[in-house]
């Protein structure tokens, strides 16, 4: 993975952004696949148009995304395509959905991108760099303290019965006043911008995840499945992402 | 009230939003009340810009601010202001908090705005007159059936026990798939602009719904209270909001 990756990333998100925007708060149709998750047609040109820039100009990498599925199985590099995280969001017309970018290598994130192309806000990471905000360094914030800590998680329906019970001790430890719901994939880039501290979510695709983990680790922070080990394309979707890895104790207690 | 007050209205939300602005994503310090609920130094220096326009150019109204509390008790016309709606939003980085400014007549909200600093966006509706979005005409949407119906809230542990078995009948009822946490006032603007059905909260203060009853209204929605009667300065902190006031039994049905 190369800085000239980073660049045909953001080219990529470019080009999802320009196939989304028209479609935001218009009328579009909406579809149900089997799991009655909305379909809307951006996800579907946004997709489209990031796979056709990879089978031009990347022809070895292997691609998931969360519409088309999977070409050139068994690749070393996989780009792993989210374009619309946030449906819900998306189709109520709030500006804080996300198309997601991963390049993983052997399995393992090296590569992600959280862009919102109504705001225009981008975070980028990479491993082995820092991470940006629209092309500036950010940093993770330090958290002394679990309950002092801002947690998000997009919603309490979306946890089995036994997860929930462990998602509401982890509120009751953190500053449950200051707690926020929704948010999806944007939430992780303000946790490393430094202005939320946790977040934990279960049942997440790999797609939903695999960007998040360069871009939370690039700003100083940590991402984990909730048995606290690191996160890669055999996980089983439970994720925790930590502005202060000095917490991660404390929240895996709380967890168990 | 007249055309004059809604351009009144309209410095107001400009005044409160350019002192808002350099305070987002920044650091700040934070303050807690007997609530707890944080203070921002946004929010104070918002109440006070527009607290100091009513003073000099509307002398003979009362106004009730979410941080500095009731001057001239008792007027007839009553400026109702919570300058940062949405504060962990806010803390959190998120740009889906908003300004609430509304002008009550003997205690009936006649005119309100929801503005978004951030992204400029601005509702703003007065009774007898439509609701604008940024300066164009706005409706909300039909809702034929009740499992069709996108439902919002901000917290499901700002309900009472009680109240959120209510809540989460109504839920069960909903769309429950297309469901949205999060957003404070803004889920209201978005369901006056036809993007979500309904809105169900309790525990809501004068300053929080105030504002938001002209502008659901203005776009043909309907609000009222969780047993189904207008709201005014008296009501008990329940608000319902629906796109369409043609599912007002429905809902009301679910929630009793």
């Amino acid at each position: 993975m190369t800085e000239n990756d980073l660049r045909f990333a953001h080219r990529l998100a470019d080009a999802a952004a320009a196939a989304i925007r028209p479609y935001w708060r218009s009328a579009f149709s909406v579809e149900s696949k089997g799991d009655q998750s909305p379909v809307t047609a951006a996800d579907r040109a946004a997709e489209l148009a990031m796979r056709e820039l990879i089978d031009r100009d990347r022809p070895d990498d292997g691609i998931v995304g969360e519409e088309y599925g999977t070409s050139r199985e068994g690749a070393r590099r996989t780009w792993v395509l989210d374009p619309i995280d946030g449906t819900t969001s998306f189709m109520a017309g709030r500006p804080i959905f996300g198309t997601l970018i991963a390049l993983l290598e052997d399995g393992w994130p090296v590569l992600g991108i959280i862009d919102q192309p109504i705001g225009k806000e981008r975070w980028a990471g990479r491993t082995g760099d820092g991470t940006t905000f629209n092309g500036n360094p950010v940093e993770s914030r330090r958290c002394a303290k679990l309950d002092r800590a801002v947690l998000a998680t997009t919603s309490p329906n979306l946890f089995s019965e036994e997860d929930g019970h462990r998602f509401m001790a982890l509120a009751g430890q953190a500053d449950h006043k200051r707690m926020v719901y929704g948010g999806d994939c944007y939430n992780y880039g303000l946790l490393a911008s430094g202005h939320l501290d946790i977040v934990a979510e279960t049942g997440l695709k790999l797609h939903d995840f695999a960007a998040l983990v360069p871009i939370v680790e690039g700003a100083g922070g940590m991402m984990t499945d909730w048995a606290g080990e690191p996160l890669h394309a055999g996980s089983d979707g439970s994720v925790l992402a930590l502005g202060d890895p000095a917490r991660l104790e404390d929240v895996l207690d709380v967890l168990r």
